[in-house]
């Protein structure tokens, strides 16, 4: 069986960062889309956009394209893009898949799901960058992208960009639940994330809240979208499928 | 090493749907006997029988054959019979294989380890369904053999037999803890079984119970039996093995 | 990227098991060294070896060679000695390597992380073996090597020393919490290791003592330099690579 994806990628990525996964679920049949989110573009102001912008712009990239049965797919920041867009466009979605994604409740906002050294750090490199937070090395080589080799680290991150920091601080609105949404959910665990401590992890702490969900699980880093996209592109079709 | 293996099913099933694996288990030398516990026989009556019963039942098989040396695996359900078994019959059994399947302490019933929503559906099915539990396909195949693609999940659901739900609440009596018993025990851990929450899990709640343990781990849903007979064989190999 | 490593084996061990890892190493282009811990060697006075004189050797062995930019790998009681080794000799090290490795506080001993039953274990043998201990052969075959066959668990039970039961109770002195130490941290976990049980794990409990670290896991027992070299070579060396 083969169907209709889009993918939506992360805080600091854009669609095109989407793209190996997407070829390779290409490979398996499936017409697959990878969307820039609003913020995230060259030219987008950091300082300006929040979350409901961002939202209204897969949004109205779903709509305006007149997709149906779409099976929606987000990373990490992208779960609350995911939710908000299911929310409100659900007779377009299929099945929404959160690839360690976030999962907010109504009128949560992102950083209510961190911990609070991330939002210490992210507050103080926002204020002294107009609005926009970046990642130190560091913490992206050996928590976020620990499954590569250096040379991946260094090019992976090169591809990075400033992320809006309101889209982390803007709380969601959700008309009802996700986990009562009438559709497929599954949860895409990647088992050495840690990119989220382990006392705050993504799953089952964020997954539980879709209710009936399928699990799904690999073995690698938050960022398998470059480390390993043979194997996230398989766990997102098992995730996927009917 | 080879040796014979009992194979007890989960509720549910019957010992035909144990077969694939026990296959693969004859592949590598062993002996492998599939009983079908009373109660889910075709003929049973689904309304009179209790967890006495189906633990004498499997008593009876091992008797009747006179089978000495023996390595009892559970699935499930299949724990509180083997647990059962192994409390009557010491001295016939070598070492207990749980497959994510339940280990009671004296007094409990099945339903004293599943959350509270379970045995709010299973009550109310058994009510209107003359003592019988079925589970949903939706929960079936998202929770319980959430690896296997929507074929697999019709056509396993479709073997499944109703079960007579006093199996479930009546208490099990046993005279020593599990720690206690003089065999080897081993627990075989499918680490994509969600057909218990994350908040109650298989292991290392249950397994722990049984004192000192040999965990063995593969990867796979509640229903390996159907979706991954090769690598449950394996495992349950190398947790049997001396 | 080739680089030098220090293998620190753990309890009960010399240098000489961790060869057929270190083999695999090399095998990678590392020049890989592996010493034997003051109270492990053959002629050792079992009854006199204490925490600092242990930790001293492999600081007198650092030194006596020069070595620099070492990644220095500690394996389960081998991370009492890495930790002690790194405060000592910061400036010479390249990145600490826990494999299922204690990580301690300031001021605590290595029994101050295990299970109030394993203490009561030891505290009998130590006083009736000239204050060596030793593992009973049920427990390392179940616990710490589930996942070789009997006869791998036998041989290598053969190769174990009696260990200087001094070095659990003696606490160690660090000038300052390991996460604050400027050198690379990673943490490997095998993910079938119960040498320590569910309620006090190996990982997270003691490796988010390292502040930011990089997680590696394979799977296997405690035991891996003996069960699954390869596989333990391959995840150590992505562990201390760049």
């Amino acid at each position: 069986m083969t169907g209709l994806y889009v993918l939506v990628h992360g805080a600091w990525h854009t669609g095109a960062e989407m793209e190996a996964v997407a070829g390779h679920l290409r490979g398996k049949g499936h017409v697959v889309l990878c969307p820039t989110i609003a913020g995230n573009n060259a030219g987008d102001d950091r300082n300006a956009i929040g979350l409901e912008q961002s939202i209204a712009s897969i949004v109205d990239y779903i709509e305006s394209k007149d997709l149906r049965e779409v099976r929606l797919v987000g990373h990490s920041y992208g779960g609350m893009i995911i939710s908000g867009v299911a929310d409100r466009l659900t007779g377009r979605i299929k099945r929404l898949i959160y690839v360690n994604a976030f999962v907010p409740l109504n009128g949560q906002c992102l950083n209510d799901m961190v911990p609070p050294h991330y939002i210490g750090l992210f507050d103080a490199v926002a204020a002294g960058n107009n609005g926009a937070v970046m990642l130190p090395f560091e913490i992206w080589r050996e928590s976020f992208i620990n499954d590569a080799d250096i040379e991946l680290a260094k090019s992976s991150f090169a591809k990075l960009n400033p992320h809006p920091y309101k889209t982390f601080t803007d709380k969601i609105y959700l008309n009802r639940p996700l986990a009562e949404l009438p559709v497929g959910k599954s949860y895409v665990n990647c088992r050495q994330d840690t990119a989220l401590p382990h006392g705050l992890p993504w799953h089952p702490r964020l997954s539980e809240r879709l209710g009936l969900f399928r699990l799904v699980e690999c073995d690698g880093s938050h960022e398998m979208f470059f480390s390993n996209p043979v194997e996230l592109a398989d766990a997102i079709n098992r995730a996927g499928r009917d």
